[in-house]
């Protein structure tokens, strides 16, 4: 038995702020000096300092003070082997694939390389406070091994797998149907569930899949009906033209994974910009999960993600969001939630009617705005339920894995230490609004400086130097 | 004679990126081992070091080793007593003007207050690598004073005014025409032109103003007709509904200023965000100036600028970038350079066909792409047109004001440094489209973090902790 306790300033989630308008901080646990007690990466125990530390005699906790302890940020879309390519200049989704992506993804065929990259991105993640990805590799086992081994390393939670892909793309970043069957098969008997590794079918999108690829997905599917399903929906304009040309049978993108039976519970598609009413409707049916990646949407000028249509509560869609690193410009979940609530707040105007009244819906106006609550629940409860993981990671249950991070709410930029003083003294945030104003200062003035140690499994992977 | 010799790598523009499309390069000079030399803060040479130096034997230069030297950051926007409450949550304009802002202004009229938070607001501009604001700073004469009284300790170029609002906004932060008249007369003869000091007669908003104000203002250019003229413009959907209810004899929110004979050189409207075509190419003939506030324009949800339009060689609006800290949520024209990027590919998509063929405009889709010379240009040389200043600073031309700064290119996230080495090696970058490539990661990978010495007037102010 190998017990761990950290004593400091806890803030996680229990509910969906968005179940709560007008009274969010009811989906949030504010602990002012609390107790986390981990046996084997495993949180055993958590609550109040003074309620929890009799149960453990001698127990010596690590102090982590002038903290915010919240649980590790999930990232549910994110792409290994970009790494190095991130913030490329000047192209929308098709062009930037061919001219910036693929060429630095065949890299990834070369285990040298593709262990430096993965190494790299790694600590990238742990650095702006990631402790789950969704992530996609390459069409390469080589990138999908590296990938999987870097993970059980540090004891990481992550869901991935080789990526297929298979027309309009140069060679040596495509496969056929038959291989990637081959290559997903050996990599799921290898990898899933083996330490807290999880397998995700990935087609790379639809535009990307032949019908014999997307059929080797469904088979995959069926004969292993636990596996995620991870890829990209309607993203840019141009790219969702090119699928229903590539598909014809199909009216819509999400067609195209619903025709194959990938679209249900586990199944997460990247983007969704331009998905209609309709297929917001039928994922929220489904179970489906939509993964909200705002660096990108506006690095690549993808458009404007429409986040309070996703969180109708009639026909609430699961959501994670995602940095979408390399199409997105940063690593780190607090530079997404930045970008995010600006989304949000685009989308809050365009909806309230000032612009076109015919448009108004000001329920859906309010749900775009991105409060801490929501945002910060997003990236670690939230976002555990859009990927089915949220009975494994995304708050402090007993009972879940011990993923955390602790953010200096006075690190960022110079003009931090002043901002903050106005919501609370010298000595910290001492009340959940305080600290929820804190969070809040942290996305929008701050940033991965915010970020000071990451903790996976109980153990502490990063520092901030 | 105080002579101040710097060699380095230089990076400056001589002419307008947009109107080399396809050779961008022809607008800009880089400088691989350079010599600057300044006279009591005037720029007396500039070249390569060994062209330049056997002028100036046994000169002895300050050598920054390892960076990109450019010209100091023009901010074109920015509001000196909102340095506190930067990044509020939650608001669109008008009620954040009411519940965040008027508040905290209000606090300036205290001049011990004032000083503190103008002392901050200077050391978050230099921070980030700004050298010249074009700023608001409240109704009170005191703000004012502090404002041009603490530039001056610097020896900054700034504009700045007392600002004017005679309506919808609380007491304490509003004033009467004929007290805007007085204070505004007593600042002008005490600052303007005084050391570096140029001042801007400061309508906050035509819908903060009644007609008796504009007239004070129209008056005063009358007097003083060098004066500048700072404002806003066309920011929000529900300011511009409520100004053309205050002024029901306009027909658009520019028309307002131009009944006032406000409208010309040397005006700035910042944001523009909903101006029509006909109000562009009004400013455009006029030689107005629009500044683009992107950080602002999205943490408030104001709308999408359409950088494409502004820069239409036919009708070319001069053009600075702006923070618009507090509406915006950083302090670094490094920051705004990511968000413009972003405002401007969401424009490129939305004007490439694939949305709407009726408005498809592949020439203004293109003029959106802010690329690495489009944007250093715009938050140096090009600001300084926008401005009119650009006979005292903008690039390193002999007989300019010398206010530059020093980028880190491998500072900034983790991810910088192996990002920067697709570019170039370790001696870092060595030709122009080397320089660009690492500017351009500095924009969209990189933050304030680059920003490794600020020098005004031949004087270092800033350096990197």
């Amino acid at each position: 038995m190998a017990i761990t306790a950290i004593r400091g300033t806890f803030f996680d989630f229990v509910d969906d702020p968005w179940k709560h308008v007008g009274s969010e901080h009811e989906a949030a646990r504010f602990t002012l000096d609390g107790l986390l007690v981990i046996d084997d990466g495993i949180i055993v125990a958590f609550g109040d300092f003074y309620d929890v530390a009799p149960s453990y005699p001698g127990i010596d906790p690590t102090v982590i003070a002038d903290r915010i302890i919240m649980p590790g940020f999930i990232d549910g879309h994110i792409h290994v082997p970009q790494t190095r390519v991130l913030g490329a200049f000047g192209q929308q989704l098709l062009p930037w694939l061919n001219d910036t992506v693929f060429p630095e993804e065949a890299r990834y065929s070369d285990r040298e390389y593709a262990r430096e990259g993965t190494e790299r991105f790694f600590e990238n993640v742990l650095a702006g406070g990631t402790t789950t990805v969704q992530a996609f590799t390459t069409t390469s086992p080589v990138a999908t091994e590296e990938f999987f081994e870097a993970a059980s390393r540090r004891n990481m939670l992550v869901i991935g797998g080789v990526t297929g892909i298979d027309q309009f793309a140069p060679e040596g970043t495509t496969s056929t149907p038959e291989q990637f069957y081959a290559d997903s098969t050996a990599m799921i008997e290898k990898y899933h569930g083996t330490g807290r590794n999880l397998y995700a079918i990935t087609p790379r999108f639809a535009l990307g899949a032949t019908e014999r690829l997307l059929e080797a997905c469904q088979k995959l599917k069926q004969e292993h009906p636990d596996l995620w399903v991870n890829t990209h929906i309607s993203e840019n304009p141009a790219e969702i033209a090119g699928v229903l040309q590539a598909h014809p049978d199909c009216t819509d993108y999400l067609g195209v994974y619903e025709k194959y039976g990938l679209v249900g519970p586990k199944f997460s598609g990247g983007h969704g910009i331009w998905l209609s009413d309709n297929e917001f409707a039928r994922m929220s049916d489904s179970g489906a999960a939509v993964v909200f990646c705002p660096c990108s949407n506006l690095f690549l000028g993808s458009g404007v993600f429409r986040l309070g249509k996703a969180t109708d509560p009639d026909r609430r869609v699961r959501m994670s969001f995602g940095t979408d690193m390399g199409g997105g410009n940063r690593f780190s979940m607090v530079n997404v939630l930045d970008e995010a609530y600006k989304v949000g707040m685009l989308g809050n105007t365009l909806l309230d009617g000032s612009t076109n009244r015919v448009t108004q819906d000001l329920a859906q106006s309010e749900r775009s705005k991105l409060s801490p609550y929501r945002a910060f629940w997003s990236v670690t409860l939230g976002g555990a339920e859009g990927l089915y993981i949220d009975d494994r990671v995304g708050n402090f249950e007993v009972g879940k894995e011990a993923d955390f991070v602790a953010l200096d709410y006075t690190a960022g930029p110079p003009a931090m230490p002043w901002h903050q003083e106005l919501f609370f003294g010298a000595s910290g945030p001492t009340t959940m609004e305080e600290a929820a104003h804190a969070l809040f200062s942290i996305m929008m003035v701050g940033d991965d400086r915010n970020v000071d140690e990451t903790w996976v499994s109980g153990v502490r992977l990063y520092k901030k130097a």
